[in-house]
């Protein structure tokens, strides 16, 4: 642990290595809904939210690459970015890692601890309509990137996305800037068919479980698809993705793991290569602040509904009866 | 299926794209001890064996690489070595593979479908003495090595290796032959700590299990390993495994999954790389075949106990008590 957030109170820390920003967006994030649905339990009340994009409004003594003022995007987890694990591209596993979700980013500020390491600053002051965007950036575009890369998404591939929520989305998204050949969305929501189209999905598969493998059996020769995302988190949705993958194929796993067993005898059988796990966004976040301020990704399609933040319930229960596929909220 | 194989018996399949070898050397392999204990159930009398070298006494009509008086070396998988899955790399999951288990080499001869795609000649007779090693590419240097490549063992990297059976001793072998900078081999045993050592690791580590664990953080700055082999298949191996694998590390599993399952979020917060199954041990014998050949490497070490086939029986015994690591028949 840093010395400095082993020895002190947050206070303390925001007070040498921290920063505070004073949001300009933040979100509902898809795995927002587990303990709102109660899937996961809490004992009583917890900040929420982790998602966050702002301007730098103080930083702590010891901050030198961070200054007030500056327009910035952080990833979901807090990282010094120069541990071994950090230096490897891991920065989700830093062993300084803080999980912005325990200090809550659905607000009007944000304490965001190892300023230097977390926030990228944006070149210039961002035109408001690239806001949501950069917003995406912070997790679900991240999020998707490393599951479309997990999954060695790449020239002359055919690439399924199961999972059409916002990180899948994002997945169909870096696939097609990875260069990708073919790009299956599994989705039986019209909006977010046409959404994932506009992503770059060339093909679009309704069907899911046994059937949904069938379909893309039957649509990659028989052998099943090179590289496979996951990105919802279930049982059902982690088999789906492994019997989608041929042999020597890439499952890119990001949805959150939930009661999830894998069959050791089949994952055997199968020799495809599983990689996932909470995804190192601030790896991608330089290239990623780079291909939005140029315009040649647009991500922030993926929120369909804005609201003010003292409204942040109505917009829990929009993504919960999936009216919304995100929802970006204004503090 | 190959049409050859679909259409006809096993008896015309030999006359046209199999062969049939007389086997100079054949053994037994730590899986035939799953039936032989009665893990795996059996109806009744089969086939046993799956490794062999010997020489070709006939090829089918149709049979254009491989020619009788040749010594060959063949996986224990039988692939056509053309199709999409055998060009990625993966002819364990050819989609023509038939299992030589199935076919049975712990025999005077065998029966060897797709004699083309499947079996690989010596450049000339080879040596007596090198016979053990050339058997041992049949299976467990190809699965110990594929275990080292799907560990991504390399220059630089600290590889763990969790089982000092024949298949783990080899990947130790594999690790060195790539390139590790440290291998540490996970043995209690004295004979078999030796002969890791002979074969490349710089350490060995008695601990198994959360002990084991500890061990290898204590060993490697608390972060784990790069590269773990798993070289076992059971529960405990694997969590092993890929508990003492750094985040973003890798872990190839080779052994034989029996009753494992699991658990999605630790799979998933692990940030590990996980690949395994058959080893496409094809993909490797040529490279291997030269190196036993140019005597750079002498996996047939593993082989400490040689008898009759005729005493095939006491083999079984002498690897079920573990008085041999692998046992080496001479029909």
């Amino acid at each position: 642990m840093h010395p400095n957030l082993r020895r002190m109170e947050p206070v303390s820390w925001t007070q040498t290595i921290g920063g505070i920003i004073r949001l300009t967006a933040t979100c509902i994030c898809g795995s927002d809904l587990w303990p709102y649905r109660g899937v996961e339990k809490l004992d009583g009340p917890i900040p929420m939210g982790h998602e966050y994009v702002g301007i730098v409004e103080e930083v702590g003594s010891q901050v030198t690459t961070i200054r007030p003022g500056q327009f910035v995007v952080g990833s979901f987890w807090a990282s010094d970015n120069t541990c071994e694990i950090c230096r490897a591209g891991y920065q989700s596993a830093c062993v300084h890692r803080v999980l912005m979700g325990t200090l809550g980013t659905q607000a009007q500020l944000a304490r965001v601890p190892l300023a230097d390491g977390t926030l990228v600053a944006t070149p210039a002051m961002p035109d408001a309509d690239l806001v949501p965007s950069l917003l995406a950036a912070s997790d679900v575009l991240g999020t998707g990137w490393f599951g479309a890369v997990a999954a060695a998404a790449g020239p002359g591939k055919t690439v399924v996305v199961v999972g059409d929520g916002a990180v899948g989305l994002c997945a169909v998204l870096a696939a097609r800037q990875l260069g990708a050949e073919r790009i299956i969305a599994m989705s039986r929501h019209e909006p977010r068919q046409q959404l994932a189209r506009q992503f770059g999905a060339t093909d679009v598969v309704i069907e899911r479980g046994d059937e949904g493998v069938t379909a893309i059996k039957d649509m990659t020769g028989g052998f099943g698809a090179h590289s496979v995302v996951e990105a919802v988190g279930t049982q059902e949705s982690m088999m789906q993705a492994i019997r989608s993958t041929r042999p020597g194929g890439h499952v890119g796993f990001v949805g959150v793991a939930h009661n999830v067993a894998l069959p050791g005898d089949e994952l055997f059988m199968s020799l495809v290569h599983l990689h996932g796990g909470p995804a190192p966004v601030r790896q991608y976040l330089p290239q990623l602040i780079e291909l939005i301020c140029n315009r040649e990704i647009d991500p922030g399609k993926v929120f369909d509904l804005s609201l003010p933040l003292d409204e942040t319930a109505e917009g829990y229960r929009a993504m919960d009866e999936r009216r919304a596929i995100k929802v970006l909220l204004q503090p």
